[in-house]
């Protein structure tokens, strides 16, 4: 860590209490400026993608809630980000409460202004739609790998007349050169239309790893890691998660639940065993708390940011060397 | 009543348990045709025009569950709507999930459709937005007189550059026509902009009956249903009810929750004093059920439309005379 | 009180904390031995009366709960009745959990044997059909007043061919002449089915006081508790106070919620405006706690309970003088 | 299927959203004439069976709602029922709202009025009294095939000296014949009184074969599998799903919660598993919806009663070869 | 306002969606420095003075979240606080997380330093304990005026032999002289301990002028706003809202909940009626979330802060000029 | 068991239904007089030991209730613990409030006095804090084998400068000479702060065999059984569960929600597979119900208590031979 920069890291446990003070995601300093930030951790709250229940826009303020029980190591992998790089909480991207375009647009305008600054982007959503305007603010350069939980593919063509949606930003992303289909990996598919000219149909086609949920419990999770450290090889790759991968009993707060899926744990497992993958940003998204009175969602997307982050601050500390 | 007509009624409680079979508007049938409805009772499940919570796209299935307990007899005016109307279940206004511009169309093609077919329309939202369409539909020949209830005057101009939402509608009806400022009165509003140009100026200046809730209090109950008598005369008027129009501790399913306003009784006592007001029309909306875990927000929202029924009935039976 | 007896009162609140040890009613000994008891309250967890929603078994458990911050002073009236009478829980009432006419009768058995050992009763249901056995074990010698708060009129002949639930106890209370129709009052009524025959004609026609919602409002506080005391007058009364006879605002946590009733506060007044009166019995009924996720009901439930508590004592130490 | 009869099949989530219009088992049509529907779902809003807690005569309206969401296509086996048969919902099996006995008889009607049209039956409880009084119905002309998930055995001879009710349903159909022993698989059983003349006891004396869950987890899926393959055979086999088999953390809305129970992942690829079966019933039971706030109980039952189609749509298709 | 001075104001509506971003109180910048700020506004996470249930230390978490919705503009006042004065959220004092005399302390301490910037401060408990450190910040100098809304008289003397805690800042404030008796108003009492020594009597025999719930009904809201602003007169005052003053239907988040009490609209007027009054600071307190699933409580005591902070800006600006 | 002693067992759920009567654990009578007992349950509500969320003293009331469904005999050990000794549900140990010193001495005070009498303590609790004082008055003659389920390692030595709290039971417990470090277990820890001389570094270096979530899965429960037995031998064992070893989504009541974790299965099994262990002490601590609106927490924990009563029930009924 450079001498000269702040050292931005959670309020510590031991000093302030964790129900003290204004929340933010995992404690961290709420920033104003982006010089001295690494990763930079926003919320994107956006459900206007959604074509079933809505309440994912307070996604964002929930999980900044649940977050301040985020620790600062992980358990498994031992990574430590807080002391790998400098993370913040910058705030919101800015969106049009009742206009899907204009807020997708300004969701890249935002994440694109982040990465003018070099800060790598950690967002918590928010609906599905909002992976599609962070690739397109990433994957300019050339195509990134994907990483992709979801009980659903996401790869619709059109839904009710709309190509920008919760259910489309895989296709968007395929076509508009974003994603590289041969570094596609989605894990924990449960749900799709079947029939002639299917979403699933459509992810093989493309060449993409689909590990559903069936192929995920045949596997095995050490079979899952090993194949998609394989598919996604070393090159920048982005992370997706749709917190209806999970099951229900472990996600209840979020519109698409689809019983018979991923706990938290298996994810956990995969990601961890996942470290030293060149992930170069991220997100956690569906999360709508009105649906969870008990609130673990919000809780159980909080580790889940907290993974991606380790996996984000080896990636970034290696890239900085 | 003709008696070649099928008598369209609620199931009766006594034959059929309340807690049985499909759940419909006030336990009606759910119909198809529109031949032999007096009154249609519609959803119209459209959350997008809100600026804040979402969640009131749901409001319709909610409410057609609170009416199981539906009654036929008005305690207090002893209107008994069943027996001077046929009453049905027409189902939901074809909304767009993501696209509030085409489900404001598709609401007003819907209700053109009812118009129509003489089908008096009663809709149950879905946010405040639903209004203007509906008055699009109905106010095109003559400017309508319009009751509406509400902790907020709707009377914003624009809203995030949009011009149709959930804080506009009766500026926009005013405009185009659709309500007669002469014979519009507002009640319970105690929320504002304040400021320069500001809403209430904007409804004083417009020429409407505004009873905030300050005023409300001061008047009492009697003078109010005086004034609004008198305001609203012997022509056709539309009620349009904003469940944030009562206090939340009365309806905390909804997103703009202004502590300090009416209660269920306040608004059962104004709309029963108004028995024999010339009602073609109402709406009960921004019920969003997920705010409100015990229920009694649907429970309010099925007791109001009641009460907008028992008048339109009264109205149309005279009508029919 | 004798010196003999052991002082039956609530564990002090000073002493242990109210959050402590097994829930009885309003932190009162349960005892297992009628012996030293005046007043004994228990629950009856019958729900099998119930025509629509049901779960009013848990009632007397939830009470239990809720009333661990009973007090000992009434801040109106200033009755103390700890220090007026021995109060005790004396458990449940045993019922059938699937039989409604056995547990009619062991509810009946279980005050009949109260009264042998001149137990005054207070009972927690339970739906409205505890009534009427209660009063059979306490109205044979002569018919008793009656002081029913209620939103029904509990009137009705025969519901599902059933002549013993939740809608009749009154009606068959006549039949049975267990109490004298011209010292009955009713309060809070606002739902009934109407038409030919109805119950609320039944009311009237049987010679009771009926003070409909509609009527409290006119008459206000004052008057109902003079017409109540003048109809009532000095013969022995019973209490039944159906929570449904309050707003759902101030108790979402039963099957009849009827927006517009009354408040809590209402209802002490008019109870404290009653002290004196020749209360030999009550109960509060229809309490279901899972529809209420914040209990409220439940605590408005054990405040009327002792409402009524300090009318028993009252009239229960003018009766030992 | 034959050109002459109107398919019926769901409302298409890509035509009209989810979240529209009257809620029916699964968006299937509400159909009033049994004569062109192969498979017919319809409620059962009994809960005076139960001993301990109330609550799921509002299961068939709550899985009503959760269905929304419901698929048409099986992820693991590829069926997709509304290919092979006409689907309907025909509405709720007529209850007695306080009768037990009375209720049982008109259940039975209802399912041998169903039969009779040659609709199989599909049944979302309601209590587990609700299986008797189908098998009653069903197993006439010869004993039926069960196979049976639960926490319990409801083996038990008598409870509160009542013969049928939530816990005896399996001895009475035996008893009567209904099913045939050598043809009875027990899944997921973890709580019996145990000593002498018990429920284990019984099922084993009676020849079942009991997969309690410890054997289960000890056996794994695959044998399962294959155990109940074998020994429910070919002949016709009736499925019961009491939601009380799930671990209370995937379905918390039920009486009867006992930890450490199955996934519905488990019952969802023992059902797949079990493609091909001669399936010509079955129901899911004892969703109390009150006691989830979140919901996620009857997205399960409504998850499960799609597996259960999967299997008779198969099997009714096989039939009408 | 000061040219040279930031104008701290609330994140404008119309700009950035009430749903978006950090909840800070009132939208009010998270100030880490106190130069610029007239009014602080500061969480104070304390519980562990509750005698009963606890909770409030989320108190301040809740209120950010929910004054979301905060306004500009009293609509009965007309007040605009925001033009008056420079507002901000100046965080949490400090407290001990299992120690409460040391936060105790640090309350004061953080009060203090408030007081030596000149900063007014208005705080969001926690329980009500806190208000006794931020009287001896405030206090110092000069008794003060104290308008104090409960349930409860909070003049115990001890309570399990602590004298510091909820239910004794009253009196610890008197026998600290740092309140003045004859300026004292308490409104909205109904529970007490009676007898012998009771904390009425204390209050009566102080010189307090209370004005029990029943006096409050008795006199009206007019009287009661008249005798406060005589009592109080023109010199300084602080005002303590214990969120227990309300009715539990509008503030079912609190330990204290006391059936039969002020409404939010009550509150308002009153509060709104004593404009002009040299309030000088004030604190909402025992709010615990966790109690009220729907979450109106907070949204109550976000309120009654707004109305506080009106009555605060007014004083402000009148002290500035 | 001998003859003269009453036989104190729980009210059969087949004599009087679940729901009735006042609640106690595991429907076991609520004793005064501890002479005839040998197991004494007991609620320890004490939250004051919590560095984050509160509400844990509501646990013991909360257990109470939720036992209601408590079974007598263990599917898998087939252990029937009311056989073997008698239980009573002795009460509360009595707590400060406000103070958490006083309160850890009194909890030992309690203890001790069961000891003397003989009575074998199994506690509910309250937060982690409570099993410190339990140890004092059971570990006194030799150091006692501790066998610890948790997200936590509970082995701080300072929370805010506080010694005593519910993060440091261990590492007091071992200083003091309470725990034989040899013979210690932790199961199922997932959370540690890292970094040098940290919470998992001590457990090591302190010589405890710790179980990491990691390790038990890596282990299975066999493995974990068998290392369990082998470490803690035939000697005397305490066992103390923290409900938040288990996963969130089978325990979301509780303040410490640590995602992927325990399973209730996973619990029973490792404890039914250390049947014979010599376990004479136990507690299920912190259930913190408001946090749970579904209540499943307090479920698992009622059942958990049951587990550790069957393995001392089976050590004490040895013990006694």
């Amino acid at each position: 860590m450079n001498d000269q920069r702040p050292d931005l890291r959670p309020t510590d446990g031991f000093d302030v209490p964790r129900f003290s003070d204004v929340a933010t995601f995992m404690r961290l300093p709420r920033v104003t400026t982006l010089e001295h930030v690494d990763v930079g951790l926003f919320g994107v709250p956006l459900d206007l993608g959604s074509g079933f229940r809505m309440g994912s826009r307070e996604g964002p303020a929930a999980v900044r809630e649940a977050s301040r029980t985020a620790r600062v190591e992980n358990p498994t992998s031992g990574v430590r980000p807080f002391d790998l790089v400098n993370a913040a909480d910058v705030g919101d991207a800015p969106v049009h409460p009742m206009k899907l375009d204009a807020s997708v647009e300004s969701i890249q305008r935002f994440v694109e202004n982040l990465h003018e600054h070099d800060v790598w982007p950690l967002a918590i959503g928010g609906d599905h739609t909002i992976t599609l305007p962070i690739l397109r603010a990433l994957g300019k350069a050339r195509p990134l790998g994907l990483l992709h939980f979801d009980a659903h593919l996401d790869s619709w063509d059109v839904l009710y007349d709309t190509t920008v949606n919760n259910g489309t930003f895989v296709r968007r992303s395929l076509e508009e050169g974003l994603i590289d289909p041969t570094r596609v990996v989605q894990i924990g598919q449960r749900v799709w239309s079947g029939g002639e000219g299917n979403d699933l149909e459509f992810a093989h086609n493309a060449g993409f790893t689909v590990i559903t949920y069936d192929r995920f419990e045949e596997m095995g999770r050490a079979a899952v890691i090993d194949e998609t450290r394989r598919v996604l090889g070393d090159e920048p790759v982005y992370i997706t998660y749709d917190i209806d991968a999970l099951d229900p009993s472990e996600a209840p707060g979020c519109a698409g639940r689809a019983p018979g899926g991923l706990s938290v744990r298996d994810s956990q497992m995969i990601l961890r065993g996942l470290t030293g993958l060149n992930v170069i940003g991220g997100d956690v998204n569906e999360v709508s708390p009105w649906l969870d009175p008990a609130g673990i969602t919000q809780v159980a997307a909080a580790c889940l940011a907290f993974e991606i982050l380790c996996l984000m601050s080896t990636a970034r500390a290696k890239a900085s060397d």
